[in-house]
């Protein structure tokens, strides 16, 4: 087995901003003494690669390979590599490098790594190249940024735990969802769902806060105890106070005095989706119950594994919606309307095909 | 020694919104089972007083007697009193009473009270009597809602404590204000010089972020290691990402994504000012560092106790300008302007003075 030469890999490009998504090839390193070389099977697709590729951020890089909810096979391993074998299941993240000196690093925090990660895609890596992401079938990794999946939850339900799964696992065990706590979730989405499946499994009393009853059966058979709209203002009435912990997943920016409201005393509002406006505050909904604003940004590389660890050990996969390389666009519109139960994963064998 | 009777008091009184005070004098309820009596000796000038004075919370009950930093001696007890004696050295705070039957007043934090917390002064009692505070020579509490002042600080420099200092005692206490933890103190008024006080006394490094650096030799003086005018942008920069913990005690709206950079992962900042508009911010402040923004309440009877001791302990009085009755609506002037180092503190013998 060869595994220090170069490779090449078929990818979804996106070539200037605006361009559709165009088949190429894009090169990949030969694995170095502590990298693994992946075989990509699932990759998902998270609304922050629409983002990414509509230039919504003012921070791309074109050309651009979107994706970092990567799962795939372990093909090859550079000679120090210890965790991993040829054949081994295994993940990326959002992130495939950091500095490994700061503070947040050397806690095992890389997502706050101070000179900033190396995202999977749309970064720049230590040598100064474009990383390129999981719409592709090949990528190398360090193995100190790859993460372990667990039998039992097949490739395509775990590729979206890599963003989504981790993004709502850190905060709800940060802020102890667990039994005898009162959990809401925001938002019955990619984020959302498997938010509402883990606080369940962590024994919470989950209520999921959506904006219709439209999903209302697909929250209680992921586990909700309870389900309410938010554009029924009795809601917020009824709930006032109830919450320990309400968990935000989505994007468009949230009437924050409201919803601190369902808090009760010392409950915390944690944030993980990004509104592009500023939000506005009464700091009094804060002072009244001593009620917690916060935010929360994937996890670290041992939190991953632990939330991976965890999914296995309770069947908690993604619910979603696997489609091939040339629906990419189109999905991208339908995860734009909500409409999608509840994450897209791209199987990228497809890529192979004409 | 007679207990039982009702009793009138000295007391300056404001009858209608926008009049200024007089001297009038009040009833004092007979003592019940576990009231005690107190001779009022020093009454702390609270910004809040202004506000309610003034009318400008839109909760104002006329006449009106402000007054809930209240410093005296014990004169007469209830036959049920048990805590206290005649001759006792005590304090009262900014409530005289609460349900005692929710979560929040069985756990001892009264001041979240379900139902409401009955407020010193301008509140209405349990039997629906309207609340007169410390700007009097007399006051009835039960026993419950009275803490003991320590020996070693006295009444004027104590009176401050049972709303100021609480008021930042508490959330340095919660957010572990300590050794090895930085501490910034906005603001260096009657809360903000009680901030760092306790937050030296506690072990903290502490900095003062305040305006501009007029008070920068008091703030060294009264504990600060470091001082920084927010009016100098560089402050912004060159303390970025510096802080566990910030304590906002100004009322005035925060640039809050300016202040949320100053602190490290997992920082906090703890609002205990309440500004009358609302305030804006980028949920993405919260989310890369994972930061929190809260806020906090004064404290419950134990809590005060505590913070009482603790000040007792490490002889922390607030600095305190002590007038006559004649002279509080001068002080109003002058604590609206900032114009105070750092409490007044009302001498309530003077009222009987011609």
């Amino acid at each position: 087995m060869t595994t220090s030469a170069a490779t090449t890999s078929a990818a979804l490009l996106v070539r200037t901003p605006g361009a559709g998504f165009e088949r190429a090839t894009i090169a990949r390193r030969a694995p170095r003494e502590h990298d693994v070389r992946i075989d990509i099977r699932f990759a998902g697709i998270c609304h922050s690669d629409i983002h990414q590729v509509r230039q919504e951020w003012g921070s791309s890089r074109f050309p651009m390979v979107p994706g970092h909810e990567i799962a795939g096979v372990v093909t090859a391993v550079g000679s120090g590599v210890s965790r991993y074998r040829v054949g081994d299941r295994v993940g990326v993240g959002c992130f495939v490098d950091s500095c490994r000196a700061c503070e947040p690093c050397l806690a095992g925090e890389q997502q706050y790594c101070q000179r900033g990660m190396v995202l999977t895609y749309n970064g720049r890596d230590q040598d100064g190249e474009t990383t390129y992401g999981g719409y592709s079938q090949q990528i190398v990794v360090d193995e100190n940024y790859v993460v372990r999946i667990p039998e039992g939850i097949d490739f395509a339900a775990a590729a979206p735990l890599l963003c989504a799964g981790i993004t709502v696992y850190s905060p709800l065990r940060r802020w102890q969802a667990g039994p005898g706590r009162r959990v809401a979730i925001v938002g019955l989405g990619g984020l959302g769902h498997m938010g509402v499946r883990i606080a369940h499994a962590l024994g919470a009393e989950v209520t999921v806060l959506s904006q219709s009853l439209a999903k209302e059966k697909d929250g209680l058979r992921l586990g909700a105890d309870h389900f309410h709209a938010t554009s029924d203002e009795s809601t917020f009435t009824t709930l006032r106070g109830s919450f320990d912990l309400i968990l935000n997943t989505v994007s468009a920016p949230l009437p924050l005095d409201a919803y601190l409201g369902l808090l009760r005393l010392d409950g915390a509002l944690v944030n993980v989706g990004v509104p592009s406006e500023p939000s506005s505050l009464n700091l009094l909904s804060l002072i009244v119950g001593r009620r917690t604003l916060t935010g929360s940004n994937i996890g670290g590389i041992r939190e991953t594994q632990e939330m991976l660890d965890f999914c296995g050990e309770h069947q908690l996969g993604a619910e979603v919606e696997v489609i091939g390389a040339d629906e990419v666009g189109a999905a991208y519109d339908r995860v734009v309307r909500s409409d999608v139960r509840f994450r897209f994963v791209i199987d990228v064998a497809t890529l192979d095909q004409a």
